[in-house]
Parts: structure tokens; sequence; C-alpha cells
């Protein structure tokens, strides 16, 4: 059994704290935060604190907190020598304060509140500083997801960029597609089969071979007739960056198909 | 019982053909194609021509071939006044030769040969140039799908356009992610639960409401950290193009919480 206390009420710990509660392996002893208003909930299965000096003894402390919070949290922390974790995917695990030992528990997924989450498939990147930690943090993953891999800092920082692609730009892609459909009184919500089989389609098939539309096809009757009916500049530049960037990618295809052609001929 | 005929073997034709062969309230007649090549697996259930001349009647004809294609087949069909549709996003039911009666029946899903798809699942926009004819075109549609709307050229061209940002342009997100990850050496496949949730997210949530992340809480510290990252010039402009969208689109929001905060104040 591993115990451990969480530090911050936020999406991140109210997820973890739920998938730890689940898991038979981990007993969360302790639950703090400045307010504990959010957590009045988990009154009856946890104890509550929203001071520090009364935090107890754990195995794992995981203060899941905005970035520019750890610091100054990991510095007031009333003891020593313990294993000390944080959550984010983009802060350092020196940002911790020395005095105690220090590790990354970075769960890459977008939780909101309201959202279920099957933690089971969140892939968890651990990375601690003393090796004789790693083997209790990798253990405390894997008591709640299937998916813990050992990532370093450099790797843990372009997965977190990549991230900020597929989540953030790839969110705002749809939301410009709400705003095209709309202006023509059509509904967004046709386009939602196809958002899902797009996200589909990589679980299996590279993004590159599952790759298809008028900018691979350097189609340029079709992408002068989109850019025409594009009036606003910004979606304008949106589709012009996007669609040199796939040709760019499919490049090489394009130049073997002419060779194969030029063959042919 | 409607009756069918398929021209056309690309990924759009077989899939139809497929969920056409299981309705049990149409039956394909007959399905041509100038090479039958690859028609050829299904000859036993159906009636393969490459040969236009042996066109046999039927109530609805579909011609599932490239947009440039289109115009110059239905000029070839040896018959007329006959309910022809095509299968495109993009072109208008005008392409199709006037001797016959024209409509679409456009699925908007992306489609590859090897994919299984639900077709009960995909949404199919229809649209007749005559009255009468629409309520036939709803018919076969709805033997196959559980989702057919009634969509005008205008509809129907802002759809495809948005298609091309929902699918398109994310799966080239997908690519980029890929590209940073494996520079250093991560793993892309650890993205493939956020992907997945990304597109999950907004079959409830609008865009506008599923969107987080450093452009959204305009987070310039790790704005400035991700750009000093990508040394790839084309990332980095997306990077910047994608985050100014973001920017504009919450901006009201923004504005919103400062003057919450100045009443705070």
């Amino acid at each position: 059994m591993i115990s451990v206390v969480i530090l911050g009420a936020g999406n991140v710990a109210h997820h973890l704290y739920k998938a730890f509660f689940s898991s038979e392996n981990v007993t969360v002893t302790q639950w703090y935060n400045r307010n504990i208003q959010s957590m009045r909930p988990f009154n009856n299965e946890v104890q509550l604190t929203d001071n520090l000096s009364q935090l107890i003894e754990a195995d794992i402390y995981i203060i899941a907190v905005s970035d520019d919070a750890i610091s100054e949290l990991s510095q007031q922390l009333p003891f020593e020598d313990r294993l000390v974790v944080h959550t984010s995917g983009s802060v350092s695990p020196y940002d911790i304060d020395m005095k105690n030992r220090r590790g990354i528990l970075y769960p890459l997924q977008t939780f909101s509140r309201e959202a279920n989450i099957d933690f089971s498939e969140v892939p968890l990147c651990i990375e601690t500083l003393m090796r004789k930690d790693y083997d209790q943090l990798k253990e405390l993953g894997q008591s709640i997801s299937n998916n813990v891999k050992r990532v370093n800092s450099d790797q843990r920082a372009s997965l977190h960029l990549a991230a900020v692609f597929v989540n953030n730009f790839t969110n705002q892609l749809f939301r410009i597609a709400h705003e095209i459909t709309e202006s023509q009184g059509a509904e967004f919500d046709l386009l939602k089969p196809l958002i899902l089989e797009t996200a589909n389609k990589v679980q299996d098939l590279s993004p590159f071979k599952a790759q298809t539309g008028p900018a691979k096809r350097n189609d340029k009757k079709t992408i002068k007739r989109h850019l025409k009916m594009l009036d606003n500049e910004d979606h304008k530049d949106i589709y012009k960056l996007m669609t040199a960037s796939i040709q760019k990618t499919h490049a090489p295809a394009f130049s073997i198909k002419k060779l194969k052609k030029i063959k042919k001929d």
C-alpha cells in the first residue's frame, strides 16, 4: 500500500484523487488546498486540510497546482527528504525545493471537471531525480494507469508542446469550422462523426498515411474556391499555412509520382 | 425497394456499395467502372460492367467519381429523365448533364479502403433540383444512415470547406506533433488518448467551451518557451497563428475577466 498526500484542488488534483481513491493499492492520507471549499464533498472519505503545518506523513506528496505556484508551495513544505512530485508537463523537477527528493508524475490528458476520464488509459509520464525513488513512483503510477512511461524532462517538454498542437490548436480548428458552417446556416453537428473518425484514424495509422484532401492532392481548383469562400482573413491565413504545410510534408510523394509518370511516359 | 446503379469504384463507391448491399430496402442493380478490376471480389453479388451503353434501368444512378470527372460521365449516360445524383461535397448539381433529373447524396465522412465505417452514423447531405425527387432520395439515404439532412449547395460547400479544417488540417497538426515528439525521442503514441479525448469533448461541448491551454490563458511564459523550443520555422508560424486565433476567439472572455477584476479591486 502506497500512501499519498495530494496538494491542490484543480481538475488534475480532482481526477487524480478519484483515481487513487478507486485503487486498492493506494491510500490518500490527506488532501491539502489553500481553500478546501471544492473538496467538501469528499470530507467523509479523506482528511482535508488548508494548513501546510498540519501535513501528515506519507510515501509520496503530489503537488497538483498551477505551474507558477509549484516552486513556492514546495518551499513551504514543513518536512525534508520525502518524495515530492509535481504533475506539470513543462516545469522542471528542479523547481521543487531541494530539501526533498524530487520527481514528476505528468498525466498526458486534458481534464475538465465534468468529463469522466478512464484513468487506466491516461499515459503517465514519470521521472525521478534519484534512481531509488523511481520504482515506488512507477508502482504508484501503475496502480491507476496501464500506460506508465519513463520520460525525461526534454521528452516531457516536447510532449507538452505537441499536446498544444493536437489539443488546443485542433480544438481551435473545430471552432473555426463552427464559424464557417454557422455563417451559412449549416449544422456544425454534421461534422462531429468526421471529427471522431479523424482522431480514430491515427490510432492505427500514422498521420502521414492518414492524410487526404485537396492540399495533399494539390487540387488547385478546390483550394482556390475554398480561399474565395473564406471572408475572414485570419481563417484564410490559416487555410494557406496549413495547406502549404501539408504540401511540404507530402512533397516527396509528389516527386515520386511525377518520377513514375515520367518513367511511364 | 429502391434500385440503384453505382458509377465509380473509389473509396466512397466501395463504402456506399457495402452499405446498400447490407440494406434490406435497396438493391444494387449494377455497378459500373471504366476498369472493373477492383470490383471483382463482388462479382457474385452484383452485375459489374465497364460499358456505359450496357447500363440497365434503376430508380437512382449514383455517380461516385472524382469531382473533375462527374460532368463528363453524366454526359455519357445513354438515357434521359432519370434521377442521377453525385456524391461530391463541392460540385454543383448543375454539373450533372441536364438531360436527367439531378441531385446530390454527399456522405460527410472520410473514407479509406481499409477502415470499416458504421454507415448508419454517417451524415448524408441530400439535395434534389426537383421537389418530386426529394422523397425518394431521402428514402434511399435513410435506408443506410440515421442522419440524413436536406442541405442546399451553399451549406454543402461550407460543410466541405469546414471538413478540410477538422479533417485535413487537424491531421496535419497530428503530423507536426509526430515530428516534434520524434525529434526528442518521445513517443507519439503517448498523445493518442489526448487526440481521442479532444475529439470526444466537442461531441457534447462547443469548441468554444472546450478550449484550454496557454493561448487561452494568455500564459506568455509558456508560449515564449514553446516558440523557443520549435526549431522548424513552419511549425513556429503555425504555433503563432493558431495562438493568435485562439486569443482572438477568447478575447471577449479576457475582457470580462478583466472587468470583474477591476470591479473586485
